[in-house]
């Protein structure tokens, strides 16, 4: 393959992750040392920067402060929750990105995102492909929820997983404190995809976590949960629960669903407010105190707790995905191969097609989700405590985390 | 004084903290190893254990794992929310008590908790006194909410405040992710005292926390909040607030109040509720996409996040009561007197009456809080800062924390 020199642009899009900022540091760092890149761009809050002619000349920022993205949560460069238009439909927004493309000679597109991103990703690959424009684009995964397609697992779910295992263990100390007993919900992110809620076993597996776990991939029933919850407080006195926010009845309903109407760009109903239903739900049938705990945004930016293992594969998903690009691969996402025989854990980049990706949920085996429906199998336990692995370094000032500051120079020409 | 030999009881009481179980192991270390001291036990659920003749055997525990509740969080022993009565009412329960002591020769009586558990273990040491059995009786302070009087501070409010800074600055980040901004409302608990929802400014000196923070030292206005969410949201396209639970109007009622009409042991309404409420208003007001966080047990549990500082001094407050207890003084909390010249910190022993201590609650000084009460002064920044120093060497086993495990060995005789 003949080497394609250009510029590229990377962009973040869709919800952030603890080391979503790692990733893109893998591509940014990659490229600014490629002799093929011209320039490297940011663009602002994604593909909506590009359309906006909005980007970062990322080679004015200092490069101490690039490297602390490492271990910044959220995305740094910004990110949207845009939907690309079918363009056999309406390709206005592909020829305006065509042009910016044109305008900058850029030749590597760069997009770090979960299902939708990658959705967006592969429709500017098509289209780019289509209409003839030489340009290598490359998905870099990324997402808490941990369901994107052919890949091991996803840059930011371990650090989630590992925020939601260690905060279980410390509310399952707290909440049973007192010498009258309480129920406690914990209320976990993922709404078709229930991995998150799935990691609070790990606080089980390390004898301080849930009695019983409710993922969306099995059905919820309302009156057994009750049933449940009251036999285990009679026998144990309190009980605990991890239920993810995507829980349905049979018939499809959300659980959450009457509590709010509110939609996304995306049109996915905007859930919350799981916990202290549930818990009010529980406390009119055994009588007991009870605590919604929401984790809410705080599991996907705990970057203080962030495992090593994510925050250095999140790096080399981005670095793969240039190296690659480079050496003339496109169309195709940065997954991961990983092996765990005999307990030793190794992980390896695969490159997948983007096709394929875009736009299909991995779910959590059923055969890891045990008979009864309330809890999980030893087979994610061995698959997941790999993963959350490893304690960073994390740069610290007066004890409180030291963020990367970026300038931020726009490109202007 | 003369040396006077006996059994010790340590019992905790109230809401747990992070560090708590580093005071007890302060009380437990100290007594275990001084002769005056024949036995060591451990009240399960504080003062409800003495009356239910429920006390553990501490010498029976592996001295590893009593070493490990430096880094435990919430109340190892159980903790409980029992009022004593007006002993010149009903002294059943005193009566009680003191045959415990007498049962097993306690004569030293350490009580770990806050403001009410200061007024138990007073009312206690006053009913011996006046019945004439000689117990040494001091208290060990903890609450989160650093509302004792007397004490620079309280053991606990320093790992709290670390964990809502931290996560306020994280939160910050991810809060303000998206092209389209979102108004953003963190609830941190403080029923009356604003000590915890004042160390989210500890976020926004570092660059990256609330815009705005309300504390229940000063009347809440719904129509000025709103006006000034709105303006921020308008002029930054983004507005965090940080807010304590027990906000309230100028005619007293808590802003809380309609959500919820439950209370607890002491008559103190429970709170909850509030951030979905201001979100709810927020986004009436502006439009904006809102979320509301309440970060629950989750602040008062996270030891992850806890204070080398805070560990070290809840360690040595139950050391000084043991220590001072076999020297002859009773009567007594350990209280903190501090000084900050300098920018040097340092933290001595300072034993304060129990009769001042107990039910006195300390507020956060008006000079701290800004003119238009929506925000922290300096002062408060100078006064905090040194207590959240500190990074803990936290055990862990698979990444994971590695908690204390007791045996919990019931004496029985």
């Amino acid at each position: 393959m003949s080497e394609l020199k250009g510029a590229c642009i990377v962009g973040q899009s869709g919800g952030p992750t603890s080391v979503i900022n790692s990733s893109v540091y893998g591509v940014i760092d990659t490229a600014l040392k490629n002799p093929a890149i011209t320039r490297v761009f940011g663009a602002e809050h994604g593909i909506v920067g590009v359309l906006n002619d909005r980007l970062f000349d990322m080679s004015a920022e200092d490069p101490k402060e690039l490297e602390l993205l490492k271990y910044t949560p959220s995305s740094a460069l910004g990110s949207c929750r845009y939907k690309m238009k079918d363009p056999d439909v309406d390709d206005t927004d592909y020829k305006r990105i065509l042009e910016i493309f044109k305008k900058y000679d850029v030749r590597y597109f760069f997009y770090n995102g979960g299902n939708d991103s990658m959705d967006t990703c592969n429709k500017i690959s098509k289209y780019m492909q289509k209409v003839g424009y030489e340009c290598r684009v490359m998905g870099v995964p990324k997402t808490i929820d941990n369901d994107l397609f052919g890949t091991d697992h996803c840059p930011g779910f371990a650090s989630a997983a590992k925020y939601i295992a260690t905060s279980c263990m410390e509310v399952y100390q707290d909440a049973r404190v007192y010498d009258t007993g309480i129920v406690c919900i914990v209320e976990i992110m993922g709404r078709h995809a229930g991995w998150l809620a799935a990691a609070a076993a790990l606080a089980t597996y390390k004898g301080a976590g849930p009695d019983l776990i409710y993922l969306p991939e099995v059905d919820f029933d309302m009156e057994q949960f009750l049933t449940d919850v009251e036999r285990i407080y009679k026998e144990k006195g309190n009980c605990m629960v991890a239920v993810s926010e995507g829980i349905h009845y049979a018939d499809g309903r959300f659980v959450s669903e009457a509590k709010t109407s509110a939609t996304d760009g995306f049109g996915h109903a905007q859930l919350g407010g799981l916990a202290a239903l549930l818990a009010n739900a529980a406390k009119e049938r055994t009588g007991a105190k009870v605590r919604g705990i929401e984790l809410s945004l705080l599991q996907r930016c705990g970057a203080h707790l962030a495992s090593k293992t994510d925050i250095e594969e999140s790096y080399m998903s981005g670095a793969e995905a240039v190296k690659n690009a480079v050496a003339g691969v496109t169309d195709k996402m940065v997954g991961f191969k990983c092996t765990r025989e005999g307990g030793k854990y190794t992980c390896k980049p695969e490159l997948l097609n983007l096709t394929d990706v875009a736009n299909t949920e991995k779910k959590v085996p059923l055969e890891w989700i045990n008979k009864t429906h309330d809890g999980i199998e030893q087979g994610f336990i061995d698959y997941a405590l790999p993963l959350i692995q490893g304690e960073p370094d994390l740069p610290k000032e007066d004890s409180l985390p030291r963020f990367a500051r970026l300038k931020k120079v726009i490109v202007k020409e």
